[in-house]
């Protein structure tokens, strides 16, 4: 009888949900360094850090990104979200900026290629919101809605 | 003449921005857990966790959640974003999640009471877009923008 009403046991932490195979490059950690600047303050050397993580139990991969002031070690921006691949070749990724902004990205992955194409599709501030409806031809061939 | 120059050390990680200081209470792992029940599924127990971090040099809270099953330790779902109180007693939150929503939620802080009151402003998918305005008198005394 036991064996009926087995215990569910948590699903593998290291195994990849199927939705996000096509993507699963990007897990794990990214590093890199940069030169920013900008036309009111003075350019700066950064350092960028992205991490990708999963549970195997959904289609999801979670999402954080943090830069620093190389110098000092000081944190600048960070942003942290969501990114969703679906089997048609879309993908969608929600995030959230330490600035005060939420945004939503749409677009499309070439898991061959290893290539995402995103378009900012919504900006929103908590103070002011912003809707970009892009003019023009769609170039990543994405469905305008 | 060394003196002249000093070398930028970043700034202690224990040190609470003056900014968030109103509300610095959040600070650290909260956990929980409790009944969820819908119309369309069975009722379950779910744990929760919320951790609120920080940095020193920002006047801004990071803030993670997840829910999971008890029973079997499965993730449900999960939320990050970042908490922006500010000097006037208003305060500002931005959250991504992991179901593909974007959310700003403003609001408003008693320091003395501990008691921050939000009205979700702006829930954007990924897929479709809802601007709230929220109808009639505003209870918590937010201006209306």
């Amino acid at each position: 009888m036991e064996s009926e009403t087995p215990t569910p046991t948590p699903p593998s932490a290291a195994a990849i949900h199927p939705g996000i195979a096509p993507i699963s490059y990007l897990l794990g950690t990214w590093r890199g360094q940069g030169e920013g600047g900008f036309p009111t303050i003075n350019s700066f050397s950064y350092g960028e850090e992205l991490h990708f993580s999963h549970h195997s139990s959904k289609p999801v991969i979670a999402y954080t990104q943090k830069t620093w002031k190389l110098q000092s070690g000081e944190p600048m921006h960070a942003e942290s979200g969501y990114w969703r691949p679906r089997p048609d070749g879309t993908i969608e990724v929600v995030i959230s900026q330490s600035t005060g902004l939420v945004e939503v990205l749409k677009g499309a992955y070439n898991a061959e290629e290893k290539v995402i194409r995103l378009q900012s599709e919504l900006v929103g501030n908590a103070s002011k919101h912003k809707l970009f409806r892009p003019l023009g031809v769609n170039a990543s061939g994405l469905p305008e809605n």
